[in-house]
């Protein structure tokens, strides 16, 4: 998906949100433990549940990995339900990788190809050769960690480096990569002052927002301040809708604060 | 595995040589593709033919994704094929892994617990609680990146931050982490003069060195600036062993390059 059709996706659900999809055995509601797969079938109702609320699904892979080959089958499955019953869904691959060159290759390979996810996230402490191979995909995104929602954020990525914090650096020298058009950012929404700094750098790429919600960044103050005249914008919310209630209702009541957090996009879509 | 008993082995089998199984259909022999797991295969002839000239092996998880399901079936395969015959060998996930901290928790279980891996390589970008999740596990050892093997190392890794460059600042600063002492460090051979400077900030810790072969740093350099009286050196070597033929012999190939490379250790280790 390029990202002028990502924007009417925006548009015509009135919805910039992205739904994480951090599937966690110790967290869904216990009935579904003895499913056959369990992982699946909470992600299955999830995005039956929410997908008219949102643009986009996240899964973080942590999740899934985590659970072994179980877990591959079931992020397998995740997606190609996905593909199936909702094309028009942005798949992002929450991956948080990179590498050297050919070995990042293999990780561009393995969620574009074989798992056909839209975009991935990836790591930039490694440099211009350990991104470049995930660049070169046509129509679809490489998502670099900039400057995250975690306390840790400030360990390095907002140390100075000449006259600028690392994460500004980290963007401006993206700009310079081969198909840098295929580039979005990770900026959390606990940072939201920091966006309007950001937006000089990169006045139209699309960022990531994950932190509004759990991590306690407002809605409001990000797009105040990172929205662009094609939106430019994914939020994403994990926690707050997957895990809102662990009844066996669950997936009405994540689909009602998936509805909520899409009414308030839409009042922002307004001020367009 | 601790840190001392690594040493132990080093010592015992006079070699410091950790092998990479960066297994990938397109390099390993034709003949082996009309096995049941080509991948398990290659890597079970690879390591019964060098197991005696190293201390560890470093399966690169990134080719193992690459082939989806079938990756990760054989990867678990391999691991466990390794504790089952050969339990006095290190073990080192290759992931590069790092997420804000509920979500590297769940990494840390996917290769410490459900592998069983003794050690995964890390990302330092997320900061402190992107990486204290891996320390937490006893005698498990967390590898953070500090200064990689590739061009791309200069992008950012090398930047000055204050008065000091930020791999080594990454390295000061991550010896305040919790569980520290849980701590090795991933340093490029290429930049072997760099590891003086490095041993002034961690005289003690492992080292995991790629990029002396394929990628061009010195064995001997290597040493003189790394070793401590303790080895504190794992010495990659993946595509120069593993790729070193791809005839029918490839696996007697692979021990004989395995080979050279111990003696050379051997030799080194005398200087001790």
């Amino acid at each position: 998906m390029t990202s002028q059709e990502l924007t009417e996706q925006i548009l015509k659900k009135q919805s910039f949100l992205c739904v994480g999809l951090d599937t966690d055995l110790d967290k869904i509601p216990t009935y579904l433990l003895s499913e056959k797969d369990p992982v699946f079938s909470f992600n299955k109702a999830i995005i039956d549940a929410t997908h008219q609320y949102c643009v986009a699904y996240k899964p973080n892979i942590a999740f899934y990995e985590a659970i072994g080959v179980d877990g591959w089958k079931a992020l397998k499955k995740t997606i190609e339900y996905l593909h199936a019953e909702y094309p028009d869904l942005y798949t992002i691959a929450d991956a948080k990788r990179g590498d050297i060159g050919n070995t990042s290759r293999m990780y561009a390979k393995a969620f574009f190809e074989d798992l056909g996810f839209d975009s991935i996230t990836v790591a930039p402490y490694m440099g211009k050769d350990s991104v470049e191979p995930f660049l070169e995909f046509t129509n679809k995104h490489t998502i670099l960690l900039a400057l995250t929602s975690n306390e840790g954020a400030f360990d390095f990525q907002t140390l100075k480096t000449g006259d600028k914090e690392l994460y500004k650096k980290v963007i401006e020298t993206s700009k310079n990569w081969q198909n840098s058009e295929n580039l979005m950012y990770v900026v959390g929404a606990t940072k939201a002052e920091y966006l309007a700094e950001i937006r000089k750098i990169i006045p139209e790429n699309f960022l990531l927002v994950p932190g509004v919600g759990a991590q306690g960044g407002s809605l409001e103050e990000v797009c105040k301040y990172g929205m662009t005249k094609n939106v430019g914008l994914l939020i994403n919310s994990s926690r707050k809708i997957i895990y809102a209630s662990d009844s066996s209702n669950f997936a009405e009541i994540a689909g009602a604060k998936a509805e909520a957090m899409q009414n308030q996009m839409a009042s922002e879509l307004e001020k367009l």
